[in-house]
């Protein structure tokens, strides 16, 4: 799978991904007001809500970037009728030609891990019917299960051309708590590192990098440049750029001397533009995908400059 | 919640909580037969199953214990409709008073687990109106991100008296690949362990156990004994009892001198058991949930001979 993201990233000439974690609170009035006359204030109503706001993004800004990756927390607590939309957002994303990473940070023992690998990036097994069921060509997971619970996604990297970004350093102030701690003077986020690199191993692609890819946080500049010469082969998803305070020279360090090496997400920042006062002028809440297609121009300039 | 469960360990005495972890493979034929030739070889199909399925071992079992553990990667693998099924699993167990213990281990951020939290044990604001989603009475959630991951949901089990269950030690075979790092002579499991004893000090209810709880293995007797005794307010979930390995006398150091402390989890042992050889003479596939309901008292007598 990484060698389809980097032919991705280098069609679109940006690692710039969007993250599509939707709220009402960066919905335009207009299509609430109309969703929720249809269907009342339920769960159903927000799906659709959340369905005509993705797609607009989608369709303003596909053309500009390699990926999406939708935070399914954002439709999950809408119970069965987010998971829906979700669903729908990957299958509209992917008609579009974009690489989906499902941010789903699942860890569970093997048996479990298993099922998420199934269903997320593999297939279930329905009575001898083959179903793909969410079909993200990439996920996130977590790795505080240690192995065995990595080892049924990793076999189903193999086996359907997918990718994993495992949570190595993530962006939050408190992610040091655990990650932190020193271990035999390294610190777990180092060691955690270092199993990333071997369970990836047998799936490094032609570009030198491995399908198995790790989460380092934007909100942490020196650690992100450590890695990236620790980890040779090791892709980064780069959370935090934007909204959560990460300028474009905290992510210089992300990158090897090919300008790859790493992919940077952002989400409030692109798809609540409009709500930006530097867009807010520009843009009326009607045209709020052209405003994220406006950020997201920005973006990749303000990328640009340190790749 | 603590003294909520407590009531009710009380109330059925035994700790014994059944693990809703439906397999197809575990479902009797003439309940798949139906469903498939009602709706095809489909997701739709599954969750009407699994409900079904469910439906018959919670009548067949409620009566003997106080909870009930549904494990939400094996619904989810099949998208919106399996999640439906979960939480219409969920609704069921809860008009029979049982104690609803979802199996999420989820963790992330501070604004994405404010999601989460939402919709599994607190409320959804839609436009106004405040929606209860899933409504499990305690989650399980992973600590790797520390602690501005694990806050919302602790506010919100202050809010709408609802638990945690915390990953501290995990019952897989290579759960220590992480969690036993040693760190200033301790592993980070026991760092874990005063984390989680530290973040439950404001939720200590009348029997002296906290509404903030720990997942730790029956797999790892001797940790599990050392746990109970430096972690006195922290009350344990504890799979891996039965299928996984654990047997009852790797129990005994779960439990404080009251016999409180830890519930017990089984899934396979129970709800498959029609298919184990101990109950296959005595029960036919038609009778799987009356199997379920001799395991279920068969393991209250196994756990009651340590505690």
């Amino acid at each position: 799978m990484i060698d389809l993201l980097i032919s991705k990233i280098e069609e679109k000439q940006t690692p710039t991904v969007v993250g599509l974690d939707p709220r009402l609170d960066f919905v335009p009035e207009f299509i609430k007001t109309e969703e929720f006359q249809r269907h009342g204030k339920t769960p159903r109503a927000v799906a659709e809500i959340f369905l005509r706001f993705n797609k607009e993004i989608i369709d303003q800004t596909y053309d500009l970037i390699p990926a999406v990756k939708p935070q399914i927390a954002m439709y999950e607590q809408f119970g069965h009728e987010g998971i829906r939309a979700y669903i729908e957002t990957i299958k509209y994303a992917k008609n579009k030609d974009l690489f989906i990473i499902g941010d789903i940070k699942r860890g569970d023992i093997a048996s479990t891990a298993k099922a998420y690998s199934n269903g997320h990036i593999g297939e279930v097994n329905i009575e001898g019917e083959s179903v793909k069921v969410y079909e993200e060509d990439a996920i996130t997971i977590s790795p505080y299960l240690g192995h065995d619970s990595v080892e049924p996604f990793i076999e189903d990297c193999k086996r359907y051309n997918r990718g994993l970004f495992i949570l190595l350093k993530t962006s939050n102030d408190r992610s040091g708590e655990i990650q932190d701690l020193v271990v035999d003077g390294e610190k777990v986020y180092e060691k955690v590192g270092d199993l990333i690199s071997k369970w990836g191993r047998e799936l490094i692609g032609e570009r030198g990098y491995s399908s198995i890819g790790a989460v380092v946080g934007a909100t942490y500049p020196e650690q992100l440049k450590e890695l990236r010469e620790s980890l040779k082969h090791v892709f980064f998803l780069v959370p935090g750029y934007g909204a959560q305070g990460g300028s474009a020279k905290d992510l210089k360090g992300a990158f090897d001397k090919n300008g790859l090496g790493a992919i940077i997400n952002s989400s409030r920042g692109i798809i609540a533009a409009y709500k930006n006062q530097i867009y807010a002028n520009r843009f009326t809440e009607k045209e709020f995908a052209k405003a994220a297609r406006q950020a997201v121009i920005d973006m990749k300039a303000d990328i640009q400059s340190v790749i």
